[in-house]
Parts: structure tokens; C-alpha cells; sequence
């Protein structure tokens, strides 16, 4: 294959963001007849759903990472670059990045979403969501440091805070993480420590709805509810949370309003759309939904711009029924190889389809042996389900990258119940009371 | 076994620091009658002999890591404090923590060294040297922020000055980063780039004296000079850095000075004891040698204190022959159970001979299939000495943690030729002309 970048007659492609939609896009134009670029800030592809193991100690960053450079090598119609996106300007078809201006003649924005604190950004630094490594790291120091910080209290309130562990939000990551550490009080740790009983850890995951898992079927929804309890989780629904300290969070059930004395507050609770949204929003007109999110037509594009194309978590997509499609990254992945296929349709001068989300099920996993999966034509729990999860992701990531490596690491942490990764690291950001000048 | 902490009967062995000598100090005293706490600032041990793997996106930081409850916790007697030590009492016996004090009967002092700049601090910003996690993967990020910022970089001269790669220090720290980083360069990273050819990078090995890896047999220096030439290497022998800027490094070659311009220099050149060194010749009066390193007694306690113990890098023990034993892994391990064994004699009644250490050779890593081992009796270069440095580290992986990922990753890199964990993590340090504002 002849080097695009000699071909000033091809057209240019960018896509912005390497998450699942862009590098998903970026595969399948990988032997088109485009010059294509794709922007990320970073230099690797996560891989978001395993990230609360990286949080929690099971597996390390690299583990859950493609270069992307390593990903895309073969494709020699595809630069990577390393690069932020500061504007866009529609008209004259130009991106500003850090130092330099880029032209498109066809753009794909897939920059996805961040978190959402609802009004109250000051609780950012209190409660980390989990969005990046860097946030699965600092989340993995609180979480190994406020046990190290409760081993060195001697007041037993204080050491009771410590050993309190409130996720805010019960979606699939709030639910993951809290039967993560769960079995991190319950089990990993309970041998490790000499002054405190690991297994007195109160492990909270507050919801704001009846039921955790709000998406999944009812049914589901009780189940997990069940399997978090036996874990060692305390599930507490129709709960807002009110205020978040660095000690403390408040919530309210009901008309009641209750300080639950906690050093660890973790959030997943809601996310809103990446700011490339709101540009596009004002140079094109393009509507936004209330998290951010673009509106987009039945093919991925923006009115009027129909080689401006949203993708994932940063698209909606409402043409399907009623409910935007979620965010998670089946439909990501979807969407971005329907808008390479549609490229290549247009290239070739065929006719399109709109876009149609193909349903492949919803998982959550609660804890070694226990998962929730809804395939929509079957509901899977138990141990069943967790194999279900098992293979699911690591077909996933062998596709890319084949991490073999995370099989192995999986396999050993299920035969010994270890938690290899569980490194304090990153010198800054240790608790409070952990230590005094690190 | 009885909790030896509800027996205040027993004697109070406390150990500062958790790397090889103070970690098989506490293993060797895991069953004895005594209680024993080991403090050290990390929750973790480090395999310090891999961690430029993690520097050069081989390994992750939890593979070369084993965390320090999860490998004591099998001893009754033991428990870790995630601790600092700021002050000695000799006499009191008694050591000044965070926000405590501890007391203790057997001190066994194990900090090890830190990195040295003869004088130049100012360049430690500069020119990160390898001790930590932390500066592995800042030397990670430099690295292969250094390929990216190429990569972007459209003015020639500037461009080559990101593709110059300078390590000082020609000891086997600088000898195994120069020959992964031309291995990057040559190998690994040649089809990942648009507009930089990686193989036209330089990487220079600068020595002070007449050969690189001065310790080691003469035929084995002039060996691995010839094996990283091949790989890529411009070795520089009898050269001197007398100014480090960030875009340059100024040496001296006889009377020639000499200005090389470079983004990316990496310090391997010198270390000096850890600070409570000298808070013991402060409190003590034990001499130091010119690296800061305490002079012990050849049972490895330190003159008029026979209940204090210095071991590994910290100690200076020069009773086998003229020069100081060197600061290697083997020489404290065989400290840490030497001192372990006499306290248990000691407990015993029974009687003591002074510290011998067994000669089990040195070994560097040149790339892959490459390396130099001189164990005394016989000296291996090439593919029998790759496999002999790979098995000697998987064997003393193995022996504390069951490192099997190790073994699974270091396979698949090696018939990759992979580096899988070239993530650029942590959001502050890309190197200048990376990214403006992350």
C-alpha cells in the first residue's frame, strides 16, 4: 500500500480521541484510500471497564493500556499524534491544536465525557472519580492509604472514619468498586494488619433512585443488591448525597438528613460531555443534551455538517426509541466503525443506512464468582455471569493488544485471592494522617 | 506461635527500611522469640535490579513490587509501620517517628542510598536518576515524551537534540538503560513514527574512567562496549559532565570541552547514604566514608552500640579486603540474614563469627540476548549470559512473591519485541514542547 501522506488527492480524516469510537473508526479505515489522523491527548488507548481493578490493586495501568502508536503501526494511511484540540472551526474545515493549525476534510469527534459533580466541582478533590489511570492511582492510595492511616489511629472514631468507605453512585463502576473493596476488607487484607480488624470496614454505595443498576432489569437489580450484602456492602437507594468533607458526607433519605464520619469518598455518580461538545455547539449550532451530549442525526453526523461526525459517549443518539443510547463501549465501538464504513461507502459512492445500535447486554461485576449480565434475551448472576464477564473483556483486550498478560495476572489473583498491584505510589497524595511530610 | 506483641517480655527488633537487606532481616527473624517492626515510607518492596525495565516501558511498577504486608504477613511476630524515621536516641533507644516514638532493644538499620549529584543538585530536575517507582516513570515519560516532542518538532536541529538520549554513569544502571533505550530506538519503535526515523537517534554512554562497568573484569567491559555499540550505543569512556542544562550536557574529554545538545540525559552516576547515616555519626560518632556510608564492625553493628546494626548499601564494611563491599542486592541480603542469625544467636547464648560474604558474581544486561556475568570462576558474555541474568532474577522474583506475570510478560516481550507498558502517565511532567498545557 502506497503512503497516504505523499497523496495530497486523498481525502484527510481526523478523528479526535482514542477511546474506544476513534480507535474502533481508525481500525476500520486503516486500509481506506484516506489520509487519516487520529488526536489524542495521550499516547495510549484505556481500557475503561477494567479500570476499577487498577483502582483496586488487581492489575496494573499497563495492563489495561495500548500504545497507541504500537495499535495503529500497521495501517500506513494512519499517523498518530499527540496533541490537544483547543477549537474547531467548521467552516474553513481547521482544528487549533496545541501549536498549529490542522485541516479536515472529514472530522470525527470522539472525545467521550468527564465527570460530573452536579453543580458541586469544589467535591473534585475530595471524592476522585475514575475516568483515568491517574485516577485509578490516586483512588488506589486512598483506598490502601486510609487502611494504613487507620492501622496508625488510636482514637477509635477517627480510626472508624478510616475504615469507612462511601461510593457515591450505583451504576456499574459504584457497583464494581464496592464489591472490590469489600473483598479487599473481607478477604485480601484481613491477615495484613495488626491494630485494626479489616473486616470491620463499612463499605456504603449509596444510590439515588430504588435500586442500584438503574439501567438492568429489576430483577438483576435485587440480585446484586444481595450478592453486595453477603460481600459486605451496605446498599442504601433513594439516598442523595447533600455535602462531601474530607471527613465527612451527608446524606439525605427521605426528609432525613444524616453525616456518615468517612475519610474515603469515591464518586460514580454521574458524567457530563467533554467541553468539545459545547464548541461544536457554538460554531455549528448543533443542539446539546443536558449532560452535554451532541444531538446527532440518524448517521452520526451534525446538521448541517455532514462531514462532522459524533461518536460515543459524547454523541446522542435518540433514534432508536426513546432513551439515548448509553455510554458505554459496545455502542462506541458501533458507532465508530458505522461512520469508517460510511466514509468508505461514500469514497466508493454507495448508498447508506442510518445507524442502528445492534444490542449485545449490559454487565456488571459485583466480585470473584458473582456478576449480573443482561443480554436482554437472558439474564445471567452468579458465577455464570462472572465467567460470562470474564471472557467478554478479555476477548476485548486480546483484540487489540493480545494481554495475554492479564489473563495470567487474573488467573494467579483468582487462585490466591492476591492483590498484586496494590502499590502506594505517586509521592504528592497520600491521605492525610498517613504520614506527615509525604 | 504465640502473638509475640502481647509478650512484653520479649526483645524489640525494629528494622528501618524494606528493601533487600532489611526485608531478609525480617524474614530470617519471621519465627524467632522476639517482636519485630519493620518501618519503612512505602508499603511495598522493591526489586530495585528491574526497575529499569519500568523506565523503559518493559515491566509495570506492581510487577517489580511486592507489597510489604502481603510478604510478612505469615509471621505472627511481625508487624509494618508505614512510617519515617526522623531521629536516633542511642542511648535511650529510642526512634523519633511521624508523630511518635519507638522503642526499640535491636535496631537494624537498612535505608539504603539515594542519588548523587557531587554537588550539583540543581541538576537533579534535570537529569532524573533511577531509585524509585516515581523516577522510573518519570524517566518513562521522558523518554518517550522525547520520541513524541520529535515527532512534532519540525526544526531539524532541535529535532535531533530530542533524539539524543544521554546516560551518565557507565555502571550496570547505565549500561541497561543505554542498551534498552537504543533497543526503543532501533527496534521497537522504528515503524511508529510519520516524520521522525527513530533509528537515527543517539544514544551516548558517557564514563568517567578508562572502561564502562569498571567493577567487572576488563574483558567483560570491552565486551559489552562492543555488544552496545551494535545495538546502537555511542559509548564515551574517560568524559566528565561538567554542565547539565535542559536542552544540553557539557563534557570534558582531557582538555576538550565539549557541548552536546540534548533533551534527554538520565543520571547514573553516583549515590550517597541515606540521611539517618548521619544522624548516627551525629548521635553516635560511628564514622562515615566519603559517600556518607557508615563504617561498621564486622559483625556489621556499629562501634560502642552492639545492639545497632547497619546493613546493605547504608554500611560500609571493608574487613574482606581493601575495598568496601559493593552496593548490591547479594551483599544485603546476606547482611539482612547474617544479622538475623546473630540475634538469634544471641538469644540463644550461643556464640558469633564476623560477617563473611559469599561471592555470587555480577551481572548487566546489554538487550536482548545480550549481557555480561562474572560470577569469579567463570565469565559469560552474549545469549548464556542473557539467560543466566533472566533465570537469576526470576529466581529471586519468585522467591518472595510467585512473580509469575514476570515470566509471562518478559516471554511475550521477548518474542514481540514489545514494550507494552510505554504508557506516559502522570498529567505534570511531559517534557516541554510535548504538550503546552498538560
Amino acid at each position: 500500500m502506497v503512503d497516504a501522506k505523499n497523496q495530497p488527492s486523498v481525502p484527510h480524516v481526523v478523528i479526535v480521541g482514542g477511546g474506544f469510537g476513534g480507535l474502533y473508526a481508525a481500525q476500520s479505515l486503516g486500509k481506506a484510500p484516506v489520509k487519516l489522523t487520529l488526536i489524542d491527548k495521550r499516547n495510549f488507548h484505556l481500557f475503561q471497564p477494567l479500570l476499577y481493578q487498577v483502582a483496586t490493586g488487581s492489575l496494573s495501568p499497563a495492563d489495561i493500556s495500548s500504545p497507541l502508536r504500537l495499535v495503529l503501526n500497521q495501517n500506513k494511511n494512519t499517523q498518530v499524534l499527540l496533541d490537544h484540540v483547543k477549537d474547531i472551526d467548521p467552516d474553513r474545515q481547521q482544528l487549533t491544536l496545541d501549536n498549529r493549525t490542522l485541516s479536515y476534510d472529514t472530522l470525527i469527534l470522539a472525545t467521550g465525557v468527564k465527570h460530573h459533580y452536579f453543580g458541586n466541582d469544589q467535591w473534585q478533590n475530595i471524592a476522585p472519580g475514575l475516568k483515568t489511570i491517574e485516577d485509578a492511582l490516586l483512588m488506589r492510595r486512598r483506598i490502601y492509604g486510609a487502611f494504613e492511616a487507620a492501622e496508625k489511629e488510636t482514637d477509635p472514631e477517627k480510626q472508624k472514619a478510616w475504615l469507612t468507605f462511601v461510593i457515591v453512585g450505583g451504576g456499574p463502576t459504584g457497583v464494581e468498586l464496592a464489591g472490590a473493596i469489600a473483598e479487599l476488607a473481607h478477604s485480601v487484607l484481613k491477615n495484613d494488619f495488626h491494630h485494626i480488624n479489616t473486616t470491620s470496614a463499612q463499605i456504603l454505595l449509596l444510590e439515588g433512585v430504588d435500586r442500584i443498576l438503574p439501567p438492568y432489569a429489576p430483577e438483576l437489580s435485587i440480585r446484586a443488591e444481595e450478592d453486595l450484602t453477603q460481600l459486605g456492602v451496605r446498599v442504601q437507594t433513594q439516598t442523595l448525597v447533600t455535602q462531601v468533607t474530607d471527613s465527612s458526607v451527608t446524606v439525605r433519605q427521605g426528609e432525613k438528613e444524616n453525616v456518615i464520619p468517612a475519610r474515603t469518598i469515591l464518586w460514580a455518580a454521574g458524567v457530563k460531555a467533554s467541553s468539545l461538545g459545547k464548541v461544536l455547539n457554538q460554531k455549528t449550532g448543533v443542539a446539546l443534551d443536558r449532560a452535554g451530549r451532541v444531538r446527532v442525526e440518524e448517521n452520526l453526523s451534525i446538521p448541517g455538517y455532514p462531514n462532522i461526525f459524533v461518536i460515543g459517549d459524547l454523541a446522542n443518539f435518540s433514534h432508536q426509541g426513546e432513551q439515548p443510547l448509553p455510554g458505554i463501549a459496545p455502542v462506541a465501538m458501533q458507532q465508530g466503525k458505522y461512520v469508517a464504513q460510511w466514509i468508505k461507502q461514500e469514497l466508493r459512492g454507495q448508498t447508506h443506512s442510518p445507524f442502528r445500535y445492534t444490542e449485545v447486554g449490559s454487565l456488571a461485576v459485583i466480585g470473584q464468582n458473582a456478576a449480573v449480565v443482561d443480554l436482554g434475551w437472558i439474564k445471567l448472576t452468579g458465577f455464570i455471569a462472572w465467567l460470562t464477564w470474564v471472557f467478554a473483556h478479555i476477548y476485548y483486550l486480546i483484540e487489540f493488544d493480545n494481554k495475554l498478560v492479564v489473563m495470567v495476572q487474573w488467573g494467579w489473583n483468582y487462585l490466591t485471592s492476591g492483590r498484586g498491584a496494590r502499590l502506594i505510589t505517586g509521592e504528592d497524595s497520600l491521605p492525610k494522617g498517613v504520614m506527615s511530610n509525604e
